[in-house]
């Protein structure tokens, strides 16, 4: 147990080590030669084609001008500057939506800290039971702040149960307006957008296979059938998923070309580079390096065309899957909204996401398997949070000193020197622990992936639900209740409803010590470490000394981020399930809370106007989550604190308590049924008024052009990108393009001529992406590694 | 305990009484006075009009045919007769869908029972632990065949588990293949139909009050502006519960002034008959009651005529509630499936129930209070579950003999007599659990009203859901472990997860001699009396002996009644799960269960055929229910198994079991996304289809027509029941509508004035009511009281 000193110390520490990195980040931020790593937002944007200061060529690398120096927390209030439509214009909605969990953070913890402080520190203080305790109990001055001073049967626990009355009241008051003021954000970004064609598109998944009938045959009769007055034609989806592969592969090749190239350019004088063959470069015959991969990448662009000319050919590569343009929202809605077929597990409509956040490998799943899917995933999630430890244990008891020993007996020398002893002793068994935890949210994302979601911005959703459970369970119970995550199982599957709470209740005052450590490194420091990016600074720099040849090089080897969803939002709403699980029991936990919102809030707003550039936007359709977590967090500390209140034998003041539960799960319901609507469908009042606008305004818009290509699948992109080598590749798919039928119904023809033509002069972006003004299209399947080829479009011209 | 000779008498007492039922039933149905009493539906539907028999006076009483008694059983038979197709015309989709409930239950109970008997009365008998217990433990012959034979840790624990699998998996299947018929009878069934008005009509609730203008002009604008190709016009619904208790009155009057009227006509000689004009006709002036009667009828009259002038001259009494219509079934479709507005708790929109079906009076129910109407609601029926027997216990201790004649002294010489006394000492403590168990349904429908359900059809199975839960707690669990249904939640609360199924799985080979009995009683001799109808032949007669004056007045006086859905299908249900909890346990108990499926579906087929008459058509809407409570009975028989061995510490082969459930789940889960929308919605492919057919074959339909008066608010229809006497009502009337404007839009005008004409020329039936075929529409409040008003339309010409 710590005292209060003891927490100071280690708040000491973790200040200062936020301070050395605020420090640094402040220092690099200002030298030009780090400006793509600090401000890659600005460049994407078009705001900086350049570093800004010094033009002479030590001042495009180091900061000359010392007057900077003065300034370097400038940072600050420059991020707090810009206002929140500008916010929206700048980043997306998503982005400022982020922002409005920090502050709606803030603007529940102030209040709440100050009021429970006032009043619960002095109602704690003068109980005092635990004075005469001290020899009996091993407790902490903190302990004589927080409610486990409070004497069994006292009357005061009446205050504490008025304060989470209060408390609850106000958190629901603020998270119903909060609720309220997204939605409404959420519909007016969707009403003061231009055109987006995902307005205009719906997916429609499990098309039946009628026999004699291609897909595009069957949804085009389909459809004309069913919404005569509105559908205008669909763009079809292939399974192209080998052909990624080799896209993947190809780009990896390219990247080691490009390497020898400029190695060799750099030093013409030396010896051409050579390479092995075989095995990871490591084995077999050596080769000159750059003929070796240009006659690789040579034979791969052959094998890609053939296996691209066999997607399009083949027709068990068209997938049942199809994108429906529409010709007004009104159409659109209302075929996403409705049932189509007799069938209910036919022709299902939705909306389709935003091309950029298709994740087109997906939409080969077909529909019988994601039920199983779902519950193969749910199962292993179950096991992954109750069982982890298990593997991890058994890799432990692997990685010991004597079997490193083993396996490298060269080592042994080194090993057995005692400081490096002592400290691999140390260092070992954590190991495994630490990798896992690293690995954790991507081994999250792929089983949501596995699932079968068709959305990036629905696969984050997920993970960072999983994610959220993991934590719940893992961090929060595991930490109150010892034991791993299994014995906790075993011991909740063998105690009864009303007892779980009430060992829970039991051990949250006294672990308030350990959160608050917690809270300063994970949320403190972590969030100082957040702002420096220390790995993207060093990948940038090793890009840049070993690949970067021209200025669009440089751009590829930006590598913005963006708001890590799935990780950030479950750790966000940790910290408010302490914040609310404490605010009654311990309150002096709730100043680090409000202190790590207050510089989480200053950071992430510097980041998203600097850093981040979001892959895709969704228009806030996380909140319910955080909304309902929230509630979540609310419903566990009533029940935590009235099984807490149980073991202090306050018969008299509990079961006021009881209703409050209750109480905040009708609130739930109620905002669930006012608000969540807004972010699930969208209403044809709005659909039918942004149709008439547009055509008051637009008369002579041709919606068939404008939608032709905008889901058109990545296949057809891949390869102009490499616009000098590949002429013979465009030719040959002009000719593949004009021998299958164009993907687009008959009566959308005209269209489909306009976007060959449009293809072939190689203008550098498709017209509509001028709809996205703040950040650039990435059409390729979403890998991380994809993404720069979304940059050409922009950069180059 | 009950050995097996003692459920054999029991048995053998139970078929005597449910054959004593059939042998009156068969005696009494075959008189002619009776007719009306068990062949109602054939009086309805135009078959009869009189009773078939021999035309003498005497042979109009009782029949004379002596042939006729010798084979009074033909009734089994010809209830077989009539194919499922014919029921359907005949009764309608919910009367066939309901008997399949009954075919399912023998499609899956014979072959259970059959390899249960087979297999397990071997197993366990073999076993013979409890041979040599029997001093220890009081055991019956029952338990030697049923699992508690079996000894701990024996490996026979297997079939058990293969067993309950089997009988899971074949089960499953049978759902499957039933959730599947049943589904494409609806749609066959819609798609048969000629056109039904609800398939063109959509309800909108929580229409916005826009200042400065009325709620029609607001509905037109707003749907003329987002449906504008589909959209035709709309019926206003009146705030008339008012006037509906007027009507109500009006109706009890009527028929006392019948019955004088009657009286003194049949006797003309004697004097004209009295009543005092006070308190209840027993306190104030004596006065010639038919004059009384006619004066206070015809102050009523002008009464109701001023306070339907004062609804629709009143904008506050129309409500933000209007049924729409469409000039096809796709715009209803899909205004129907989608959101309307912005706010998603204004202008909610969905399907109309059909115009039998709507519950006028929850119309006028705000939509603000229902959230907190539901929870309320709730809470009150969790209340009721588990805390019933707090108020009848005191009931019970004041209602004593002591108490009797505390309030009644003239009755002590009666009550002191021993036999009396001990008779009244049994009885009076049980009278008030009798009377609560028998009024509860109509208590579950009050609530079911209260939480504000439009439609009846969604009452009735709201009502059978939480009737359902009351017998699940009370009747199943209650049974098994006894004390009251609070203990049990006491228990349970304070038990582990573990623990619970265990608790109770041990407990359940105990009880099977209980269930055995009550399957006898409540099933067998229960479905017995149903056929016998002794209610409505008493009150028949009654009415026919005081108040019936024209053959119309004896139709008035049938009571045909309809299949109590809110009754039955949770017995059903409990049926269903007795029969699969006790198939791996007890398998003895599966003939009776058997038994009373075959027999229940004999008695409910002839009821459905020649008496009951369906007040509306839901399209067998309680599917879904019924498979659900099936699946949740797998997993209750699956977990309470899993229980059950634990105790029997069969450690090999009990995790075998665990997997089960979630099977059963995921199984539930897919079939709820394949079927549940067939009932939830109506597919566009469906709704087109018919348009085009109709399109085509009817080219010159005018729907507005058509539509004009379906949803007619009923208090437009009050008066025309009583043709000669309110001539100046009607024209009243018809200036009233002239004055206050139209209540369909401006474009419909010319089908409004359509309607006028129509209803003026009074023809006896809407021309659109032919539609349904098979029974009469009640226009009316659903109160059974008013249900006679329907069959003017039909009995009259």
């Amino acid at each position: 147990m710590a005292t209060l000193a003891d927490i100071g110390v280690s708040a000491l520490i973790n200040i200062l080590t936020s301070f050395a990195f605020l420090l640094a980040f402040a220092l690099l931020r200002i030298q030009p030669i780090n400006d793509r790593v600090y401000f890659p937002k600005w460049y994407i944007s078009g705001g900086r084609s350049s570093p800004r200061g010094t033009r002479n060529f030590v001042g495009k690398f180091v900061n000359l001008n010392f007057k900077t120096y003065l300034t370097f927390l400038n940072w600050m209030p420059q991020a707090l500057r810009m206002s929140e439509s500008e916010i929206i214009t700048h980043a997306g909605l998503d982005s400022a939506a982020f922002l409005r969990i920090y502050t709606l953070g803030i603007k529940i913890f102030v209040p709440v800290t100050v009021v429970a402080l006032l009043i619960l520190i002095p109602v704690n203080v003068s109980s005092g039971t635990l004075f005469f305790l001290r020899k009996e109990l091993v407790v902490s001055n903190i302990d004589k702040l927080s409610i486990s001073n409070v004497p069994p049967k006292s009357t005061r626990f009446f205050v504490h149960i008025g304060l989470e009355y209060l408390f609850t009241a106000w958190i629901c008051f603020l998270l119903y307006k909060e609720y309220d003021n997204v939605a409404s954000m959420r519909l007016a970004f969707f009403a003061s957008q231009r055109r987006r064609v995902e307005q205009f598109t719906v997916v429609v998944r499990n098309i039946p296979h009628i026999s004699g009938h291609s897909i595009s045959e069957t949804v085009d009769s389909f459809f004309q059938t069913n919404h005569p007055n509105h559908y205008i034609g669909h763009q079809g989806v292939y399974n192209a998923n080998k052909f990624a592969k080799l896209v993947r592969r190809r780009e990896r090749l390219q990247n080691w070309l490009d390497y020898y190239q400029l190695k060799f350019d750099r030093h013409p004088d030396k010896k051409r580079p050579t390479v092995n063959t075989g095995f990871l470069g490591l084995l077999g015959r050596k080769v000159d390096a750059i003929e070796y991969y240009k006659q690789v990448i040579k034979d791969l662009d052959t094998l890609m065309i053939s296996e691209r000319q066999r997607v399009i050919k083949d027709s068990k590569s068209v997938l049942p899957v199809a994108f429906l343009s529409f010709d007004s929202r009104w159409g659109a809605s209302v075929c996403a909204q409705t049932q189509q077929s007799k069938n209910p597990t036919l022709w299902l409509t939705d909306w389709a996401p935003e091309p950029r956040d298709v994740y087109w490998r997906n939409l080969a799943i077909p529909f019988v398997s994601l039920t199983i899917r779902k519950f193969v995933i749910t199962a292993l999630v179950f096991a992954l949070i109750f069982f982890y430890m298990i593997p991890i244990a058994f890799v432990q008891s692997l990685a010991n000193l004597e079997g490193l020993e083993r396996v490298a007996p060269f080592l042994r020398t080194v090993i057995e020197l005692k400081f490096i002893k002592s400290f691999l002793q140390g260092f070992l068994p954590g190991l495994a622990l630490k990798i896992f935890l690293y690995i954790l949210p991507t081994v999250l994302m792929i089983m949501s992936k596995i699932e079968g979601y068709i959305a990036l911005s629905t696969l984050e959703r997920k993970t960072a639900s999983k994610y959220y459970y993991f934590m719940l369970v893992n961090v929060f119970l595991g930490s109150i209740i010892t034991g791993t995550a299994f014995e906790q199982l075993h011991a909740f599957l063998h105690q009864s409803a009303t007892q779980i709470p009430r060992t829970i209740g039991v051990s949250i005052p006294m672990k308030a010590t350990f959160f608050m450590t917690y809270i300063m490194v994970d949320g403190w420091a972590g969030i100082a470490g957040e702002i420096l990016r220390l790995k993207p600074l060093v990948i940038y720099h090793l890009k840049n000394m070993f690949l970067v040849k021209t200025d669009r090089d440089r751009g590829k080897a930006m590598d913005p981020g963006s708001v890590d969803f799935p990780e950030t939002i479950p750790s966000l709403q940790l910290y408010f399930l302490l914040g609310i699980v404490y605010a009654v029991v311990t309150p002096l936990l709730l100043p680090f809370i409000v202190v790590f919102f207050a510089f989480a809030y200053l950071v992430y707003r510097h980041q998203i106007i600097n850093v981040y550039n979001q892959q895709y936007e969704s228009a806030a359709a996380f909140w319910p989550h955080v909304h309902s977590r929230i509630i979540a967090s609310l419903i566990i500390s009533q029940l935590l604190l009235l099984g807490l209140l149980s073991t202090k034998k306050a018969a008299k003041s509990t079961p006021l308590l009881v209703i409050l539960p209750a109480l905040t799960y009708v609130f739930h319901v109620y905002c669930r049924s006012r608000f969540e609507p807004a972010f699930r469908k969208y209403p044809l009042e709005e659909a039918m008024s942004k149709d008439l606008l547009e055509k008051s305004t637009e008369p002579d818009l041709n919606i068939k052009a404008y939608l032709a290509d905008a889901y058109l699948h990545p296949i057809f992109r891949s390869f102009e990108v490499e616009e000098e080598e590949l002429v013979e590749v465009r030719v040959d798919k002009h000719e593949t393009r004009a021998a299958s039928p164009p993907l687009m119904s008959e009566h959308s023809s005209p269209s489909a001529s306009h976007h060959h033509h449009h293809h072939h002069i190689e203008e550098p972006s498709p017209p509509h992406y001028n709809d996205y003004p703040t950040s650039p299209p990435s059409y390729y399947y979403h890998e991380p590694s994809h993404l720069h080829y979304g940059y050409h479009y922009q950069v180059e011209p």
